[in-house]
């Protein structure tokens, strides 16, 4: 399919990567001696290591299609503004510790802060997308932010979905609850917007528009799958969380709805105890609603022994191909151009890539 | 001035209190099987009994200028759902027990689902103000938009300005500290933002909305002064929050400010040393770094004895004189009607209020 080497998709990636920090750094203000504390608080997240996947897809697809570099940027940089400013309030909701190998924030600055300056990243998306209205035009600018509105619903809903099975400690679940979750938390923003405002920004077609929503759902649910799988064998080092984190949290993957369908009724009954306690704050934190060492470790071997991680790879696996197919046909109609090779080259490296 | 009386107020409010319920009980879905916990939690905050302000002075001053009643309420009712997203988030930030006599949500709900709530508000709020631009043209949407997303911004960076004093202990601040606060973190949203919304909605001259912009900092300002000698002397039934609540939350007041200014150094210190100890989560929870009731009574005297509380209800009375003055100018131009002697009267009533 002519799709970039891993090699190329990270140098494609890294460019991309510093053109949006170039946009956030002129999105978020210097600060007086007021607010330059909420400033600098704000730079945090953004400007540790991470991909760039959503800015990068969002001007991929919108280059792909024929649309402009500068065209483009502003709004790629705001995906990259809302994902951090969820980031913040997911972290301080889920109660993690480490975000890409440093303290989260809430751990650094207490929890009132992080909440803050989450609302405060909120509130400074909506200015480049206003600032739309002149570069692009009224109606581009106008369902960008239609988009945009309808994104942060749906990020709110999935999310409220996990937190509630959490709440009430709803382990048993069917495929597709779960895939409605990870649609809703994970694809709409980190995928369909993305990608749907790169082809409102090159004015694509109603018919490709569709297409390509139909290929952002196919990648999204490829990339959590294969998330949740990094997350439990991956090396440390190589990841950047903390191993099995999802286990420590008690996160709803399709490993685990796997498990507690065909686990034997005793290591369902125990995995469900496990993932119930909560994880130790500290190493000094222990009790019988505690997780231990042993238990995360034992629940882990249990997701090999019952297959559920082969199952996991190979549901996300059928997705990327599925994905490759449908992206083969929209391929047709784009110009050769690195852009679309990038697109082709992001089909396999979701399911193959081990960071 | 031809001011409603009390009475007359509360009627006028209550009215139009009715229609915004009315709006965002159309605005927040009704949910389904999966998502219909989250909606219901939205509906919490805006249904307890509350005055609905803010949607009152954006309805009030977009009618006195001659603007339309079915063209404002979607924004109006925007501002009151605002307006809850912030007291959600405000009450995990400020760890708050009560709002409007209930347990506040993330007592009731944890934080991660109040976060959460609060999120997922912000985000619906941004669908009536995206369809102002079929109701009421695209260039008065649009200024709309960037209003709200001044204020979004305003707000956040008011909130963190007080975030950051209590982080660092600081408690040595000048008036014009406090006032610069205050405009930030409550006029922004609850004056300034509404009463504009009104004059643009109404398509007002630019010399009106100067005016306006400066009535509303008075009366913001007033109405915080205010609010806060109210949750100082107020009977508990007649005010609705815990008595004293600021001063167990640690809450920088200009009654607190003048305290730390007039006081002897060791009623000073003394004061200091209180206000940085937090508040007990229950009656068992004590502790040299937990405030005690002997310690909250005997701050709350001193506020008395140092005249704190007399100096700041001068503070407001000025601002809220001024605010009357300037309203008796713009009131030449206005056409005689209910909206604009609800303007005159709250003039008086900000100060006068005991709820």
């Amino acid at each position: 399919m002519d799709g970039l080497s891993s090699a190329e998709l990270s140098s494609y990636l890294e460019e991309v990567r510093g053109w949006t920090l170039a946009e956030i750094d002129r999105i978020i203000p210097r600060g007086t001696r007021h607010d330059d504390e909420l400033y600098a608080l704000m730079r945090d997240y953004p400007f540790r290591e991470a991909k760039g996947l959503r800015p990068a897809l969002c001007f991929a697809v919108c280059r792909a299609l024929g649309g402009g570099h500068e065209a483009m940027m502003p709004t790629a940089a705001v995906f990259e503004l809302y994902h951090n400013a969820f980031l913040i309030h997911d972290d301080v909701e889920d109660g993690s510790l480490l975000r890409r190998d440093r303290p989260t924030l809430h751990r650094q600055h207490g929890v009132p802060i992080a909440v803050n300056v989450g609302d405060a990243m909120l509130a400074l998306c909506l200015g480049p997308l206003l600032d739309n209205t002149r570069t692009l035009g009224v109606g581009k600018a106008l369902r960008l932010l239609e988009l945009v509105a309808r994104m942060a619903r749906e990020s709110a809903e999935g999310q409220a979905i996990e937190l509630g099975w959490i709440r009430r400690g709803t382990w048993s679940l069917a495929d597709r609850d779960y895939y409605r979750m990870v649609h809703k938390k994970t694809t709409w923003y980190s995928f369909l917007a993305p990608m749907l405002a790169g082809a409102i920004v090159a004015g694509a077609t109603p018919q490709q528009q569709t297409r390509i929503r139909l290929l952002a759902s196919l990648m999204g649910t490829a990339f959590q799958i294969q998330d949740d799988v990094l997350n439990l064998v991956a090396a440390e080092r190589a990841y950047g969380k903390e191993i099995a984190g999802d286990l420590w949290e008690g996160k709803h993957t399709l490993m685990i709805v796997a498990l507690m369908r065909s686990a034997d009724e005793a290591d369902r009954a125990a995995a469900a105890a496990v993932l119930r306690k909560r994880r130790p704050v500290d190493d000094g934190d222990t009790g019988p609603d505690v997780k231990t060492e042993e238990e995360v470790t034992r629940l882990r071997d249990h997701l090999f022994k019952y297959g559920c991680v082969d199952y996991a790879r190979r549901r996300a696996q059928q997705r990327a191909d599925r994905a490759a197919r449908l992206f083969s046909v929209l391929r047709g109609a784009l110009a050769p151009s690195v852009h679309r090779d990038f697109l082709a080259g992001l089909m396999q490296y979701l399911v193959t890539r081990n960071h």
